[in-house]
């Protein structure tokens, strides 16, 4: 990667500077490193976020529901403000729906997903009152008996795995044989069964995949998604009342991605709506994005610590590191290590003056967030900045490794 | 991978088992899951531990000191445990160091490396008293700098990034451009740097790669580590009092992974120890290793919560995943996915009956601790057990990753 001030990555134009200092939320890096008192630190940016929201609404039917996956970036204050803008949280955990209903999001507009839900955390969804989606018929028959034992009635949501694939996805996660749902032709017989059960049945979730940046796929993925849910709507023992089309919008990580085309998604959601209107007509439509609200809000700072070379190679040594911020390292499940954008957040009136490794503090060769990279020239106590780090950070990110303290977060 | 009791991984063998239930530290297996209170959780067995490090021992040449890598596994009760087996612990962050110094390891026999270590742990490395390992020329002076403002003298070790590598490394760690250690030949001027700071100059770590299985390339290292280090010595402000020796032995995780040939190695160390004893009487002799003596000793134990089929594919979901145990799911650095050896802990009296797939409760495609195996039949509440465990489990894993509870540990 080549990174000069002449041809930035996208995600840097949209940041604002003053003179050497990166801003974040209007208040200059240095500055907002000595107000949070120590580094590194996730700082997420309130106005973007409520920017991205608002930029997407402007684009989007009216019919459509916005809803944010918590687990993208679970920050309480993060999740708070998101709960300002958005029309529903979707949580993947009983710990991430404490949150969102302590974010004071109402619990019928917060739905539960996820492949190994225990008896605990089913009981804990009934008791707080919000929509779990199924995922099997062993969960089904867990979740009626939860329900029987606390005297609830229990919401019922069937997660759909899809007859059909999200191409060109950073992670598939409908089509074949999936942990993930119910294979799209054994759910008339889940639904028979949720029926029988006296579950309160609320409708469908189907999801083909995400981080995908391909218009074209998306508007294909959403067709088909209507497709199958009027399909299966037939076969439902109660009207559909909820009905999550998926997201799997993804941002531009690396310099070769183009950011996603909103407006032939948004077509595309304007003529499901359409359809859906006329035929599901009580149905709540509903979008589900994560990372695209958040990922691109969102700067991981850390300070060098040294600046060495070895065999003619500039290595600046930062106490960040993969503990922090795994995916930037490149070993979050990635096949190629590229490398998120990065700046000398301290530096941003500099051109790029060298090539340099940006490294991280722990004794392992993975600990990589920068490879040989063009930057200004950096000296120790220089702020660097990971860009593109709302969405998956520290908490995908093995916090205790090597034992150094877990990164601050502030939302500015 | 193919796992049938008719051919086990050898990693199974060294396990006994009860009846149904695999023992860990004879315990049955299911009552310990009663013991701990919940699942997961990570379980290391105090005898092998033991076992382990005494079989190394009657290897090992006695000039040879023994040091445990904490960072391979740091929890306090086996830290404990190694303390009274090992004669050194090495430490990669000051909260590894707390660590090492509540199990009660003598100061002197603490050695502190990586890349990134900031002012204010270079600064708690000196209060203690441990040996810093100096990965460049600026460590070096922020060190001096810090033991002056106590009024302490530090004693120093410098790493050294040596000019060969250890070949068939799982990590590479010495050769080449490195952010770790001072590469050979910029040596003899920090050595002078060290004199004239007069800092307590106490030896060298010499250190290569790490997870290596064969026993020819770490010979040849051991031999070139002696050649290196004779040849520093010579341009030392003082005598050598300390040479780490490096570690790098592997464990074998995978099918075709054949266990370290200790008598090769041990042979190398037995000639690196007589010319080291006759050129550096005074110098003590460190083998570092970290997951070499953990690693087989671990277990991680998860539950079966749901048993779903999908297109024709059974999975297994199990309360556990990649957030506990992110090495298993391949998700850690590793190039090819491959499984670890796994069994169903209740049932290990069946032989193979079907192929299934071991995922974990996480939203993500990521989250596979099995990829198609041959494994009894399992049901909900069956424990499954994944092997090699004892090292990079927990803590180097994304225990935040979608809001679930972090594992339990034990030592049996």
């Amino acid at each position: 990667m080549t990174l000069t001030l002449d041809a930035p990555h996208p995600a840097l134009a949209a940041w604002d500077r003053s003179g050497p200092e990166l801003l974040v939320g209007g208040v200059p890096l240095s500055r907002l490193a000595a107000r949070v008192g120590s580094t590194p630190f996730f700082a997420y940016d309130r106005e973007k976020l409520t920017a991205r929201v608002g930029r997407l609404r402007r684009f989007l039917p009216e019919a459509i529901h916005l809803h944010y996956a918590v687990k993208a970036n679970p920050m309480p204050a993060l999740v708070a403000h998101m709960a300002g803008l958005v029309d529903g949280f979707d949580v993947a955990s009983a710990g991430e729906m404490a949150t969102a209903l302590d974010a004071g999001m109402a619990p019928q507009h917060v739905s539960f997903a996820g492949p190994g839900k225990t008896d605990a955390e089913l009981r804990r969804a009934v008791a707080a009152g919000i929509v779990v989606e199924a995922e099997s018929e062993g969960e089904v028959r867990r979740l009626a008996a939860q329900a029987a034992a606390l005297g609830l009635s229990a919401t019922v949501v069937v997660r759909v795995n899809p007859d059909f694939a999200l191409k060109g996805s950073g992670m598939k996660m409908g089509g074949g044989p999936q942990q993930f749902g119910v294979d799209a032709e054994r759910v008339p017989a889940l639904l028979r069964l949720i029926g029988d059960l006296s579950l309160d049945f609320a409708g469908f979730h189907i999801f083909a995949g995400s981080q995908n940046l391909r218009a074209d796929q998306l508007a294909l993925a959403q067709e088909r998604t209507v497709d199958l849910a009027l399909r299966l709507a037939g076969q439902a023992p109660g009207p559909v009342r909820h009905l999550n089309l998926g997201g799997g919008f993804g941002i531009p990580y690396f310099p070769d991605d183009r950011p996603l085309d909103l407006g032939p998604v948004a077509d595309s959601l304007a003529r499901a709506a359409l359809r859906l209107g006329e035929r599901l007509p009580g149905a709540r439509l509903i979008l589900e994005l994560g990372r695209y609200l958040v990922g691109e809000a969102g700067v991981y700072v850390c300070r060098v610590v040294d600046r060495k070379e070895s065999r003619g190679q500039v290595f600046l040594v930062t106490d960040g590191g993969l503990h922090h911020h795994l995916a930037a390292s490149g070993n979050f499940g990635q096949v190629i290590r590229r490398n998120y954008p990065l700046a000398i957040g301290t530096r941003m009136d500099r051109p790029a003056e060298e090539t340099a490794s940006v490294v991280g503090c722990l004794c392992t060769p993975l600990d990589l967030l920068g490879d040989r990279c063009a930057l200004p020239r950096a000296e120790v106590g220089d702020l660097l900045v990971v860009f593109q780090s709302g969405a998956y950070g520290t908490t995908a990110s093995p916090a205790a490794f090597l034992g150094h303290p877990p990164p601050a977060e502030v939302l500015v």
